[in-house]
This record gives structure tokens, C-alpha cells and sequence, in this order.
């Protein structure tokens, strides 16, 4: 019997999957489970979007260009631009959610055995994406008493060797919901210029700030335009994670020269989903502004409930819609099991990602989970008291 | 300035991409250009398909399951089972059109370095996902003096070395339209148990079969569940290119288990395309029995017409849309771009896809084009004129 490759068996599973059979024990046994776990919003996708594609007139579902419709990048592009980012339509290749961006800015810029540094914790599908394209990932530690900050450059020195080819970055940040600040993108910035290094940056989530913070993209540095390839998606902003349409972005030709190869391998992007996304451009600002207004008393409402538990260690994200909890316990893996397995509290229990799947460093991260606020404040009220109340069970 | 990797400098470009730019001065020289270089049918998409979107009732566009809907899948299994191939829904992972599932199948099989063996002529994007995936392409020469039939078994037992894993055959063919036998899967079988090797079959033109004849699949065969592979899309059948929907297939649970941590790796296909496709199931039979029947008058036209010009030598397809035409010119490369550059018979010119870029081994086919007969009769009866007005005036 053939057997399957060795990168195919060093595929790492999902963090959260890997729970999702412990979720149908829950269930099966009358449990209401609270979806802390997932960054899926509960948010609508704009009418604009979903009425574009009811309209759409098509006979003939053709092949469409394989960097995406240039209606759409062109439209794409203005957005860019009015939001301080100096794009150009041919500066950009719509892909197949920020997923495929991603697969082709490494295979674009690192070779087998090839290097590239990335802050941990991180998304955990970077792992995924790093094995399937033969690469390796440099693990940099930020920590939750930083509030995960960016490290010392001199951190990131220490592992830069011939094989480094790129530093990647997620910002706003999943799973820490840190926001870098305009010093940290520019010292970036220096080191990669320093280096010859390529500077990927996954901005997925750049709308999601709060406080008045205001993202700072790597597209904004004047000087690092060789080095800057900027990932984004449809996914979160327009509440469209089903659309899988993303893009990547880079003023260095010779980038999008190769990205584009890659594209007309895989032919084109999704017809339809290209049609909403183009569409969603129009949604009014008043849309993001209650949205953003929505996930800011989201966020408050978890933090204030997490500080009230005793031993509860939380960082305070400042975009995206995700946090880091250290808790007390030892194995977050064991305890997020239990939860689904045996826990429940007047029959409801919740569910979250054990953090450590978002760290590449073994042993790290073990009493830390993810939480995604991503569901109503009442929810999130009621979510973090029965995770009180199993804290206080499970120590017993 | 940071390079892009060798990987990527290997990606080949499209053979066919690389001519639209002579189109488009053959376009603005005002030229009518005929497309015989596209398998981009003119077939119109089923009502029920483009019909189940505008009706699909969506106010959050969320990720669907990384594996596809499994109501989509469930009713895939049936049309499959229908057809004679016993397929239940966990054998079955919808991807993001054939290339994925063709991107899912060399990752889970191969490694870096490792050897796929293809019969060429083949698909030019296998070349792509090949370097994509760091893996190396193995040519098994097949020739139009033999109608692209496979090629012996002793040629490729010459090729099997212990870094070959996987052989993987298109059938029908593109660029052949070979359709291969009973007789010729069963001896493929027999040989990747010899040898304990992966069987990758693209069937995306399973339905294009014409004269009777009948597709025998590979998950027709006893004996080799564990070996065969199959790679389906609903581009060609339900001419729904655009879609980017298709589904990799197999009886082999590590290999589905492994190619699951693929799709969890970029989270789902796209939702709205997934709905088309489940609905285009129902598509009535008389819509496929009236796309045969175009198709293969088409064919016959077309072989008619070419057979009539001095010099031209052609397989006779008998499945999928294409043929391999042999051109009394030296370089078909050149020969293309001079029709688009140069010519014009009445304000009219073709466009062909040369037929080196879908060969392996340098310096073979180089007097090959690919033909897909994908226009009306009455246009290819005119495209076939051109040509041979064409080649008297080139080889003046």
C-alpha cells in the first residue's frame, strides 16, 4: 500500500478542530456550547454584496482573469488609496481568499529549506501553509507580559541567517489582537531593508482598531517598496469568510510577476465571489462604524468580565477581535476538552482554542487560550462566568 | 532588493497566456481573432445552477465546512455511484476547482524531490502545481503516430526509481483527447501495485466521451482502492469554469485524512460556487445529450476540415475537446505568433495554443498545435480555412 508523504503526515491539524469531536459529545448531551473558538462573525454581510450577486446576469459561468477582474482590482486599488495606501490596479492580484495570498507570497519568495521568521503566537494556518510549501518557520517570542508587543529587533537578529528570506507579521494581530505601532512597523522596516528581506505582512483585519489606534500598514513606509507585500481578504471586513476572496499586494514587479505565475497555474479566482466583493466596496461607512462600535463594547464587555476572575491573566487587544487569556491552569488543551466533555453549568459550557497550536516553539503558551469575541455581550457575559465557574470546578 | 525564490523563477508560464499579447495587436489591428487555444466552452451554464444563487437565501456569507457542504457531497456520491463508481461522502473533499484538488493530491503523495510520472503530451499547469509542490515531472513519451495511446508499460517501468510515488494520467486527455481503454487502466493498475505507487487520475472530461465508447475510471478497478486518486471539477461538465469547483476522490482514508489537513489548512471553497454545483446535479440528461452531440459534430467538422489541408496530420480524439494537430512549420511557436502578428485572411485570424508547452521533454512537439474545439461549426469550418491559408502564405 503506498503511503503518504512525509509533508503530508507533518501537516499540522487545526488547533480548533481538533476539539470539534469533543463539541459533538457537548451537544449530543443537551449542552448549549458558546463558540468563543472561532473567528467566524455573527455580523451580516453588506446587502450591497449579496444583492450584486442576485443580480448578476450570467449565462456562460466563464473563466475570469487570472489576477482577478480588473473592474475590481481597480476599484480595489481607489480603496486602497483613499485609506493612504498608494496602490495601483497593477499592483495587486485578487486570489482565493487571504489563504491562497499567502501560499503564493512564501512560494514566491522562499524556496525549499528556506527561512522565514514570524512573532509567535501566531495564526496558526501559517504552520499549515509553511509545510505545504516546503519552508521554515523561525519562531520570534512576543509575550503576554509585553502584551505581545513586538520583540527587540535584536531578537530577530539573533536568527536571521543565508536561509532567512522573509519576516511575516499579523497586524492587527490573530490570535493576539496587538495593533503595531508606526514605531514598531518602521523598525521592521530598517531590519528588512538591512537584511534584503522581504517584509509579509497579513492585514486582514486592518478596519478592526480601536481607541482611536490607527493602523499602520506596511505599504505606508516610504523606502521598503522592494520589501512589502501586504496580505488582505473580504473575509472579516464585509463578514464574507464564506466568499474566499483575498488579494496580495506589492509595488515590487518582479513579486507580482511571479505571483501571477502562480495564479494562472490555479486559472482564476471564484466568478461570483468576485462579483460580491467588488460590490461590497460600496458599503457605506455607517456599516464599519457600527460594526467597529459593535466588537469595541464586545471587547470591553470580555475584558472587564476575564479581569474579575482570579488567576486570570488577559492581554488588552487593541484590534481584530481576538485575545490571548492566560489561565490557571496547567494544560489548556486538557482543560478545553473537559469543558466540552464534562463541564456544564445550568446546561450551557463553552468552547475555546488552547493557544499553544498558535505557538511554534514547543512548550509554550500550554495555560493560554484564544478567545474570539465574536458573539452578542450578553453572550460573552454569560460565557465568561461558566468559565469562572468551571475554572473554580476544574481546580478543585 | 530582496529576489524572488528559484521556485518561483522555475514556474513556467502559461503556453497559452504567453500568446495574448500578439491578440491583442491582431485585435487592435482590427482583426477578428478565432480561439482555438482556450477550453473555455461557449456552452451555456444549467438554469437549475445559476438559478439555486439567485435563490440561495444568505445573510452572513460564513465559511461552509473545509471539506464542502456535506449535503453537496452526499449528492455527489450518489452521482458517482450512479455512474458505476461506488463512492460514499467521506471519499469525497470538494476544493477550490480542479487545481486544488490537483495541489491537495501532489502534497499528500509526494514530497520535495520526489518523481510523478505523466504520459506527454500533458496538461501545462501539471508543470506549474509540479514546481509549485517541489516536486519533479517524469515524461513518458506518447505520440500522435500512435493517437497519444499509453504508452508501453516497460517504458514506464525504465522511469520508476525509489523517489517515484505517484503516475498520474489525464482521460479523456487534454491536450490528446485520447480516451483511454479498459485494457490500458488495468495495466496501469497492475503496475502501480507492483510497484506501490499512487494512481492520480484527472477525470474532469469524464462525460466528453463520443463514438460509444466508454470512460473506464480508475475507481473502476478492483484491487487498487488504495492506490487510485481521482481529480473531478465542474468546469467542463456543467460549463462552469468560473466556478472553481471541484473535488478530490478516494477509498484511501490516509489519504483523505491527509488531504483534509490541506483544506482545513485554507479554511473552506467557496460557498455560493458550492451551491451552483450541488444544484447543477440535477442538471436533466437532455442537456448533456445535446452537449455530445455538439461536441462531437464539432469534432468530426474539425478532423474533416483539417484532414483536407496538405501537409496536416491529426489524432482523432475520442473524448474531452481538444485534439494535437501536427503543422507542416517547423516552430509552432513562431507559426502562432506570426498568425496574430501578421496575418489576416479577410480581416480574420486564429489563435492556436502551441503544442510544445504541453510536452516535458525539451525540443518535442515543436510542430504540434492544440486545438479546442470549443466554437460552432460553422466557425471552425472558417478557423480551418484560415489556417490553411495561413500555412500556404508561411511557407511561401
Amino acid at each position: 500500500m503506498p503511503q503518504v508523504s512525509n509533508k503530508g503526515i507533518q501537516m499540522p491539524e487545526s488547533p480548533i478542530r481538533k476539539l470539534v469531536p469533543y463539541a459533538e459529545i457537548a451537544k449530543k448531551k443537551g449542552n448549549k456550547v458558546y463558540h468563543l473558538n472561532i473567528g467566524q462573525p455573527d455580523i451580516k454581510t453588506p446587502e450591497v454584496a449579496l444583492e450584486a450577486i442576485k443580480n448578476a446576469n450570467i449565462e456562460i459561468l466563464e473563466y475570469s482573469h487570472s489576477a482577478g477582474f480588473e473592474s475590481y482590482r481597480t476599484k480595489l486599488a481607489a480603496y486602497y488609496t483613499k485609506h493612504g495606501l498608494p496602490v495601483e490596479t497593477h499592483d495587486i492580484i485578487i486570489t482565493t481568499g487571504g489563504s491562497e495570498a499567502l501560499l503564493f507570497a512564501l512560494g514566491t519568495t522562499l524556496d525549499a529549506g528556506d527561512e522565514v521568521i514570524i512573532p509567535e503566537p501566531f495564526y496558526a494556518n501559517y504552520n499549515g501553509f509553511s509545510v505545504a510549501s516546503g519552508v521554515k518557520v523561525v519562531p520570534v517570542i512576543s509575550t503576554i507580559d509585553e502584551g505581545f508587543a513586538l520583540p527587540p529587533i535584536a531578537d530577530f537578529e539573533k536568527l536571521i541567517t543565508p536561509k532567512t528570506k522573509a519576516i511575516l507579521i499579523c497586524n492587527p494581530g490573530n490570535p493576539t489582537g496587538y495593533l503595531y505601532t508606526q514605531d514598531e512597523i518602521n523598525q521592521l522596516a530598517e531590519l528588512v531593508k538591512k537584511h534584503d528581506l522581504f517584509l509579509i505582512a497579513d492585514e486582514v483585519y486592518r478596519e478592526f482598531t480601536y481607541d482611536g489606534d490607527k493602523h499602520y500598514s506596511v505599504l505606508n513606509v516610504a523606502g521598503i517598496e522592494q520589501n512589502a507585500i501586504m496580505i488582505d481578504s473580504v473575509s472579516k471586513r464585509y463578514s464574507m469568510c464564506g466568499a474566499r476572496i483575498g488579494c496580495i499586494v506589492s509595488k515590487n514587479k518582479q513579486v507580482m510577476a511571479t505571483a501571477m505565475k502562480f495564479a494562472q497555474a490555479r486559472l482564476s479566482p471564484p466568478t461570483y465571489e468576485q462579483i460580491a466583493s467588488e460590490a461590497a466596496l460600496d458599503t457605506p461607512q455607517s456599516y464599519f462604524d457600527e460594526v467597529i462600535t459593535e466588537y469595541k463594547e464586545r471587547r470591553d464587555t470580555l475584558i472587564t468580565e476575564l479581569n474579575k476572575i482570579e488567576g486570570v491573566k488577559v492581554s488588552a487587544p487593541k484590534g481584530a477581535f481576538y485575545c490571548i487569556a492566560k489561565l490557571p491552569v496547567d494544560n489548556a488543551d486538557n482543560f478545553a476538552q473537559w469543558l466540552l466533555e464534562s463541564f456544564s453549568s445550568n446546561g450551557e459550557t463553552v468552547m475555546v482554542a488552547p493557544a499553544a497550536g498558535f505557538y511554534s516553539t514547543p512548550g509554550i503558551g500550554l495555560d493560554e487560550i484564544r478567545i474570539a469575541y465574536v458573539l452578542k455581550k450578553e453572550d460573552l457575559i454569560r460565557s465568561v462566568a461558566i468559565l469562572k465557574e468551571a475554572l473554580q470546578q476544574y481546580n478543585k
